[in-house]
């Protein structure tokens, strides 16, 4: 299983990246990395172990590859233009890579979401079927598992149609992800059939006949992470707005626990005595990035999008985040929900 | 200072309501409590002091008025109907002497939210020049401060006008809570100025010039309850989703915690001999329902929902929020701002 990863992109390329892709290979015998980008950098990072803990690096060769290229591609270009003209950028030859190498299963990239989307969408193509892909996050719940949350940002303006791909896009994942018969909600402004504007109204009418999606209905934003829902299906304006809410709802109560701890005597010889490891699990469990990237879904090969701040520990969980995707299947299985499907009777266009 | 008081809505009505009016009356000298509901009941709670800590109750009960009605608006009643038909309910009874009556100032509600905005809206009416009344809940926030979201469902579609009358209205709220320039952001999916749907790009353009509004631009779901901002302006769709969102992920975090102090035994040393008190603040802190109700803005006096599930506690916030906002001329804010801005450029209906 050959991974393809951008070397450069996000705030801590490329140490981060080179450790966590080190880190994975180390995790997982049949695993195979293609790193894009400066080799000299790439190399010397290797040899000092820098970013790393343990230095120097102990690794197989054998399954690290480097391919160089001289250009990066930064947040501050701009995303069409610069697929078009940074050629030789570690974005683009790793996307050349997972379109023309047929071993290459899954490409992982920490840089500007805009450009990832972008350069996916010109240089490896849809899923045909898929008028827009989608951005599909994984979030920890209550009950402590795990739910999706489908589109979380790639499209502002939706249509009905796109929410039925969404919510198949994201039945395949989930089913990758092992969980046999996902439970798929759709998040609106209240639980009642009729509730949400008629883009929300038609989309439940949709989802409620849609072959292959055990459809719960709808929901409201606080049963996201209630741990009842498997995929919770958004439009790319909400969506993008719900997760980042949870991000800015758990910072904020971490840090009320926090003034608490720090206000109390007390609260402070129990924590430093007690509970310091606890605490340690709780940000563990709440910080998204160990669940790996957000999976773009609707690309015709596994596509990870790392937190751009990733550090190396994220980096090499979403390599073996989209190991996993692709040994389980997930592009075929999209495909396959896809046959099933009345497509002209959800509106498709593609 | 008169509140008018539904004692009949609401999951712990009467007996919460009341305990909450009695317990307002007391906190506040210059308050007097008009309950409308089933007399006889009220008084037995009054004499038996259901529902309360302090048994029997002990207030002034010149300060404590009852209206007498038959009917009640319940959650299954269609709202429109209802306000129609049940004229001798507890809400539009209410209503009606908040209407006529001048020295009644506010009101408060835990009933069906539905019955209480279309109540407000035909009974009393909107403030000339708004269009949509909104709903706009406190929020605490990560820095010990509150943030108003608004609007957070009272209208699932929107058009730029009515965001920008959201500005408005948050601003003149925030102000009679004492923030003297209160930062306004408005709540999409990314920052910059271009972001959004058309409806959010369109409002953007207005709120920059919009007289009396101080503008900070865009804000993504994380910034909410950052602190860094006064006013979260949303459309009713993705703020209601906002809004359930944080409940939830509140919620999500507070019972990951529980679960991990119970599953290390040190962990459950260490809460027992020292951090249940912080813990119970924290608790304090993250429970919304303590700072009071959702303000129905728009509306020609105050209105206030209490949550559905609120105790005595609540109301009581619920009522004394009531009453700081109309002594704090929240509805003449909102008509001076009014005044102030061409209604014609931001589109006004009205």
């Amino acid at each position: 299983m050959k991974i393809i990863v951008d070397a450069m992109g996000g705030d801590n390329a490329p140490e981060a990246i080179v450790a966590g892709a080190v880190q994975a290979i180390n995790a997982q015998k049949d695993l195979t990395v293609v790193l894009t980008g400066d080799k000299e950098r790439i190399e010397k990072i290797l040899r000092s172990g820098e970013g790393n803990e343990e230095k120097p690096y102990s690794y197989d060769p054998t399954r690290l590859e480097i391919v160089h290229c001289a250009e990066v591609i930064t947040n501050d270009d701009v995303p069409t233009v610069a697929i078009r003209q940074k050629k030789d950028s570690s974005l683009v030859v790793a996307l050349k890579i997972l379109k023309e190498d047929e071993e290459a299963k899954g490409f992982v990239s920490a840089g500007s979401t805009g450009a990832v989307l972008t350069g996916a969408l010109l240089r490896v193509g849809r899923i045909r079927g898929i008028s827009r892909p989608a951005v599909c996050p994984v979030l920890p719940t209550a009950k402590g598992g795990k739910v999706l949350l489908i589109d979380a940002g790639a499209n502002a303006e939706c249509k009905p149609v796109n929410l039925c791909h969404f919510a198949i896009m994201g039945t395949a994942y989930a089913k990758a992800m092992g969980i046999s018969s996902p439970r798929v909600g759709l998040v609106t402004n209240g639980t009642e059939e009729h509730k949400g504007d008629p883009l929300h109204q038609e989309s439940y009418q949709l989802l409620k006949n849609l072959a292959g999606i055990r459809f719960v209905g709808n929901v409201e934003g606080r049963d996201i992470m209630s741990g009842d829902i498997d995929v919770a299906v958004c439009d790319g304006f909400s969506g993008n707005i719900a997760l980042k809410t949870t991000e800015g709802t758990a910072l904020a109560v971490m840090s009320v626990i926090k003034e608490n701890i720090k206000a109390s005597f007390w609260a402070k010889i129990g924590y430093a005595l007690f509970m310091r490891k606890a605490f340690k699990n709780i940000k563990r469990v709440l910080d998204y990035s160990k669940y790996g990237g957000a999976v773009l879904l609707g690309i015709d090969k596994v596509v990870v999008k790392s937190h751009g701040s990733s550090k190396a520990e994220s980096v090499c969980a979403s390599i073996l985040q989209a190991r996993d995707a692709a040994a389980n299947g997930l592009t075929e299985t999209i495909k396959e929900m896809l046959s099933q499907v009345d497509l002209e009777a959800i509106g498709s266009e593609a």
